[in-house]
């Protein structure tokens, strides 16, 4: 250990952090989840030489990695431990390119995604993928786990979102995959299994992103209260099945909605309101507002259609003041499954079930449009009781038993390993592990968090 | 070979099919390549342990297996040669559910595109792959060569229209792949990994496609005529520089054109006139073509806008009689370059350089919506000659050095393989080949295509 930071230090000078602040901030994510110790030693990364020099030094010494954006990982993916160097790419954050022409960009992977973004609007474009967490996370980390968003169903997940990728292999050697032009069937598709690898199959240094035009006209936001959150499911469902796609159209159970008009003084809900938090966009945005208006009403909802942009914000607070609201409850396990969409009134039969037999409290708030539920578990002090991951279990494995997935968009990380074969099947576990060591024969690469044995 | 035989017949009695006429039927597909001589047998298969028992046999005798729908590939991918199992997937062809509220579909592989839409249509759906084969080709083989079409600009590729798929290994082992559910980051992206591997990691068994609804509203057909390719292939940058997205966008150049008028009995047009033809579809049909009519005046081009849906179909006819056309002009070798949209007119100027330094024509037609070209090489004789394989090489470097792909939309088969390394770089080549070799380590799945030595 004490060779190989020797020759970082080195190679790399006063890129090398070992102080026990940085060392200590690397060891947790937003997730909660923290490792048992420090880490070797933070590697600021400037460019794509900086990090084929560490993992050089990393594959010479058996060394492992951790590649680390923004830190805003919730399944502790990115979390460090002893003995681990951290590779941080925050300093690697230029847009290298913008081909309005050609709808692409291509980046560096520490850029913050909202800071992209504030770049492309110049161009009247914009990058599509928009976590919650858009406003501090990194593209790169968006790409090595996937990451979702609200307004996926409509304009897609970030598979849909990036051309090509520019990889560190463990052994250091650069490889570009993927390709700039809107079609490509060259070889496989190493893009996409890069998308969402958690930092196990290489190091992402550059991305080629596929950018959409900003929407024309107006935003039309709306809220419908129901009476349970079964019948805000089922008017979510009809609004998809009569063929309309809201841009935005999120789901917050009664527990949610209550917490959150407690933080923000608004009057208490009646009891058991559930509320759908819906937007439109395009030149259509009024014409599917007013339709949807309809559907809520069929469904015993009750509407408030915002007057203007500014109004639309204000409903829009409620569903984005979700986590502090959380946070005044206690700890929470957010999770994250996802199901087919008309499995959704079912799911929230299953966690209505959990909370009963645990006798825990699980307030939900889901994207509606696309079926991804996040369950926020609460419970209190600093670690995860094992009841509350026995009640996640049981979460999961309904999930699954829906033809949902574990993971709709914050991947598997350390937190979800030990369920992941429960989803894929042994056989098929045992062959993304095979694949895994091709790109990473000495297992330097993230070690220990989405196939923990 | 014979005992591999005895045991195919033994297992699968009368679905295993020696006679000459289907054997020598194995051997070729669209592209005119054909193998060197008659396979061993063709399995028509009914179910998934019908391919299962045909792998167990393939894999314990270490014979090589080609799995193939309706041999409609222009690549060679499925062709099938000496010593070889034909595994025919024509006879899996059922739909085994759709699903309008979660808007996918499961399928077995052997389903004719068209077809498959053909049922959807009764539930207001479609799935948006649509390669010019559709009428004839299989969804399996869709999914394995990564086929494109002429609406992938505006509705994607098949990538982007696949949820999961399942897949008998080589040693037959069957497993699943992807999620039903619109999210899902659980683990490695195989499904992605599947689609346009052609055969090289397994069968596909089965497919949960992902729909859309149809579009409502009507189309509107237009077709502008200007002098030279380079003046269209400006006009069609223009039109999506505009952010109008027409469904469908093709641009022929004068040669094609020429060729096309000729088979249809059409006035000849001005020498060195090339076409656009274009498709705007949905609510704002009308609109678009308007807005497309006024760039193409700029453009200097001469539009004819279609009045009502028949003339739009006659305007497409002379788009969709470009193969007929290009078969009485010699033999063809149909190519598939794919560049940036920004790159097309520098494309074109190499196609016409490469026309001059071969002394050959290469009439090309063009998906102008996302730069992928297919120019014809022609030639006299049943065999390409090398003149124009090297031409075609030359034209392969030309659109690598232009930011473009091998391959658009066809594949790579067995008549690509010679440049795969030249875009993928020899340590990404390794790469890909270790993966295959992690899914088929006898090396029985289609040896000899894509990564032949």
């Amino acid at each position: 250990m004490t060779a190989a930071l020797e020759r970082l230090r080195r190679e790399l000078g006063d890129q090398i952090d070992t102080r026990p602040e940085s060392l200590r901030a690397t060891r947790g994510d937003k997730s909660g989840h923290s490792s048992l110790g420090d880490p070797l030693a933070v590697v600021h990364a400037r460019s794509v030489e900086d990090v084929q020099k560490t993992l050089r030094i990393a594959y010479d010494s058996h060394t492992p990695v951790v590649v680390r954006g923004a830190g805003t990982g919730l399944a502790g993916a990115a979390n460090a431990g002893p003995g681990e160097i951290v590779l941080s790419m925050l300093g690697m954050d230029r847009i290298l390119e913008v081909r309005p022409d050609d709808l692409l960009a291509v980046v560096e992977p520490g850029i913050i995604n909202a800071d992209l973004n504030e770049a492309l609007r110049a161009y009247g474009l914009w990058w599509a993928p928009d976590p919650a967490s858009r406003a501090i996370s990194t593209v790169g980390g968006n790409i090595a786990t996937g990451a979702g968003g609200l307004l996926c169903a409509k304009y897609g997940v970030v598979r849909d979102a990036v051309l090509g990728v520019d990889l560190v292999l463990a052994d250091s050697r650069l490889i570009s995959l993927g390709h700039r032009s809107v079609k490509g069937v060259t070889g496989l598709d190493l893009t996409s299994l890069v998308i969402g690898s958690e930092g196990t199959l290489g190091v992402v240094v550059g991305a080629t992103l596929k950018l959409r035009r900003l929407v024309p006209g107006e935003t039309v936001t709306l809220t419908a209260s129901f009476d349970g959150v079964r019948h805000a499911a089922a008017a979510a469902s009809a609004i998809t099945a009569a063929g309309i796609q809201p841009s935005i159209m999120e789901l917050m159970d009664a527990a949610c909605l209550a917490a959150v008009h407690d933080l923000l003084d608004l009057p208490a809900p009646r009891a058991g309101t559930a509320q759908l938090t819906i937007q439109t966009d395009g030149p259509a945005a009024q014409a599917e507002a007013d339709a949807i208006a309809v559907i809520i009403g069929h469904a015993a909802g009750e509407v408030t259609i915002a007057a203007d942009e500014v109004q639309g914000e204000h409903l829009l607070r409620v569903r984005r003041s979700m986590h502090p609201a959380m946070e005044r409850l206690g700890t929470t396990l957010i999770e994250d499954v996802s199901v087919p969409r008309s499995a959704m009134p079912a799911m929230f039969d299953e966690i209505a079930r959990i909370e009963r037999e645990y006798a825990i409290s699980i307030p939900t708030v889901c994207h509606a449009g696309d079926g991804n539920l996040h369950p926020n578990f609460i419970f209190e002090g600093d670690t995860v009781p094992d009841l509350i991951w026995e009640a996640a279990g049981e979460l999961f494995r309904a999930s699954l038993a829906l033809g949902g997935t574990l993971t709709g968009e914050h991947g598997i990380g350390i937190l979800k390993s030990r369920w992941l074969a429960d989803e894929l099947g042994d056989d098929q576990w045992q062959l993304q592990r095979d694949i895994v060591r091709v790109f990473d024969p000495r297992g330097i690469l993230n070690p220990g968090k989405v196939f923990a044995p």
